[in-house]
């Protein structure tokens, strides 16, 4: 016989009623189990070990032992007899969305507010699986390449990124800030270790509303010093993007297949500078340049077309950003400084990371905190390292739902989020 | 010959004058190496690359060529002789904190206000390595058993730990507080992958001004279902304990050499119910019995002695914590319904872990909420989860600076932060 009996818990996904049997899905961990219930072969019992008379339910949680058959007409080539079953939670109500279907028959709207319940969904859940799998690769990636993890304070004095877009909050009687990014300490860390990572949340009370806009996101934020040119913080990043992906398939296999993912090829990204990529993109596609220090996100998306069809990348890294446009730890091109040692990344259409070397010395921070009117005095302890000394060095930040939506072809940024806050929603 | 040229890059960690040569210590991002500097063999470049006249100073960045050199009585076995060093950038100003000792010479409070550069006294930046080390243990071990990372916001809109110790902020004209744990998020996820974990910071605007107390911290949190009973969290605990520490001399051995780290034994950490340790200190140590439902700090500290005196363990799982003293959501005991299916774990005197068994029915959460005078309309999408069905579960959350604390015997859980937050700093 090719049987065996095994034993298996999760929840009743689906319940499909048939003449005399039921089919019955079974959501584990990992998948969606096809189960034949045939009611006299299966003993059923309740949470409290009595026998159970009345018809199982959807979302019920169970333990189940089941004779494991082959069956070439399932997803997996095998389905499940159970024999015995012990429920161990029955649900008080009834699911307010249908989640076990292939997707959610409902708005994004509604798939949010029922995210605790939605997030069941196979499709649903498959992102966040392959979410952690892109951590995984990063952190293994970033830890083979000497990067410390460090873990850095969101309540702070002062902002990195400057400008109205912050959330204030009351200290024990004083104003603090949550962090836009953890700029200024991972700075001073590269003056402990060299090297440092960090992934985790950052807080921008900006009010866009727009799809590719979180007001707290997780930033893969990383830094290192000893750097020849910004060139070494690309490089470094393509590769730590190479590996992850490569690192996949080990990982969520099955959920890769379920999404239907097209794993992009990540080799020699090409460069292009700033100005040349607004003149490249007006030209092909007869634009006018309105606003001439930034790319607006038609822009992004025309670029990645244009990048893509001369070369075959969907990711480029735009260097050499208005100096105008970047923060006051920006270093300036020696012979241009105009411009920004400094680069983003774009990926499919969208820019998914910032970066670039930092100013390192102290006179030349200083000046450039005075040009834009900055009061020193408020920048002490960051202002400590470029005083008593530090290497070359540089950074970049990738906001971790950005990468995971473009890498799925996601329409709107929430939907790599667990529970995405935005001006409308701070709940669930 | 036993000598080989060598290329390396640091800072100048400190310079001791000789006649006719220099002392000088190489601070790379691992190590200190010990450089004999002759004048005259050495040809010394400044930033811009011209021949440099003036003497060297410490925290210089500099790039070295050097012979590497025999030399038995150096901490390693070998000294660097160097022959060409480029310096990369000159500090500004002194350090203002001597940095170079084996331990700074100053007040916590002197050490902290000048965090930045003193973490790169090698004793104080040893701690973080050994701490990004557990963090890579407990994230290996938590991943080998099927746990997935998540990433929950930190924004919220209602506290999971009830109290006033919760801090407040204006979220686009809406009240939002700064989530006190991930314990909401957690249980929904176990919904989704039955075995979820997050390591990220948590916030408590508690007003205490302790050595233990930090406002903001960082919470290993896991949380799993399908368990029997709370005992099996506390022995995934103990394992994920295990894991990590036995894995620490791969990762840093020169630090735990460095602070002569006691590495404890992890197994079969022993149980004691809370009344029972109350009772046994009491009687063991003559202390009259105050606070019936909670250990105090002093109490936490005899148990453990009183522990260690009977089995050997530095460790100990304190049970069955008064309901009177634990969350809404904390799982009675039925027999016993005055207490919880809960544990703390003491580790050298000092709780580094609450957890517990979660109610997992919507009408035993509800009837507990409303007992205790809750409004369940403020939890409705926490709730959503129990009316729609969930397994029996459980989860625990530790905090990292804690554990590491007791693990390198620091007296102050500060000195185990890299940027601490307490009532009074906010800074750097």
């Amino acid at each position: 016989m090719n049987e065996k009996i095994i034993k298996t818990h999760g929840s009743i996904h689906r319940i499909r009623k048939m003449s005399g049997f039921s089919f019955l899905i079974l959501r584990t961990a990992h998948r969606l189990i096809q189960c034949v219930l045939e009611p006299e072969k299966c003993e059923i019992f309740s949470p409290d070990g009595r026998p159970w008379k009345e018809a199982l339910k959807e979302e019920m949680c169970i333990r189940m032992e089941a004779l494991e058959v082959a069956e070439p007409r399932s997803r997996t080539g095998w389905e499940l007899h159970p024999v015995r079953i012990r429920i161990l939670s029955v649900p008080a109500e009834a699911m307010p969305v249908v989640i076990h279907g292939k997707e959610i028959p409902a708005s994004l709207e509604t798939i949010l507010d029922n995210r605790p319940l939605t997030l069941r969904n196979e499709r649903e859940r498959a992102v966040f699986r392959i979410q952690d799998a892109l951590v995984r690769g990063f952190t293994e990636f970033l830890q083979q390449q000497d990067f410390v993890q460090v873990h850095t304070p969101k309540l702070v004095s002062q902002g990195a990124e400057g400008g109205a877009n912050i959330f204030r909050l009351d200290y024990f009687g004083k104003e603090a800030y949550l962090a836009q990014s953890p700029q200024f300490y991972k700075q001073m860390m590269v003056g402990v270790y060299e090297r440092v990572f960090e992934i985790g949340p950052v807080f921008r009370a900006e009010k866009h509303d727009t799809a590719r806009h979180l007001n707290e996101y997780t930033s893969v934020d990383l830094e290192m010093g000893y750097i020849e040119g910004f060139e070494e913080l690309c490089r470094m990043e393509e590769a730590m993007i190479r590996h992850a992906l490569e690192g996949l398939k080990a990982i969520c296999k099955e959920e890769l297949d379920l999404l239907q993912v097209r794993i992009p090829r990540v080799e020699a990204i090409p460069f292009i500078r700033f100005h040349e990529a607004k003149e490249q993109v007006a030209k092909r596609y007869h634009r006018p340049i309105r606003e001439k220090d930034d790319l607006d996100p038609e822009e992004e998306k025309l670029l990645c077309r244009l990048i893509g069809e001369e070369t075959g990348s969907e990711f480029v890294f735009v260097t050499h950003y208005p100096t105008a446009k970047r923060p006051f730890y920006a270093m300036e091109d020696e012979k241009e400084p105009q411009v920004t040692k400094s680069f983003d990344l774009l990926f499919r259409g969208l820019e998914v990371t910032t970066g670039g070397q930092r100013i390192h010395t102290y006179a030349d921070q200083l000046a450039k905190m005075k040009a834009r009117g900055m009061d020193p005095a408020h920048f002490e302890s960051y202002l400590m390292i470029h005083k008593a000394g530090m290497p070359p060095h540089g950074g970049l930040g990738m906001g971790l739902e950005r990468f995971t939506a473009r890498l799925l072809e996601l329409d709107n940024v929430r939907r790599a989020c667990l529970f995405p806050r935005d001006i409308h929603r701070l709940i669930p």
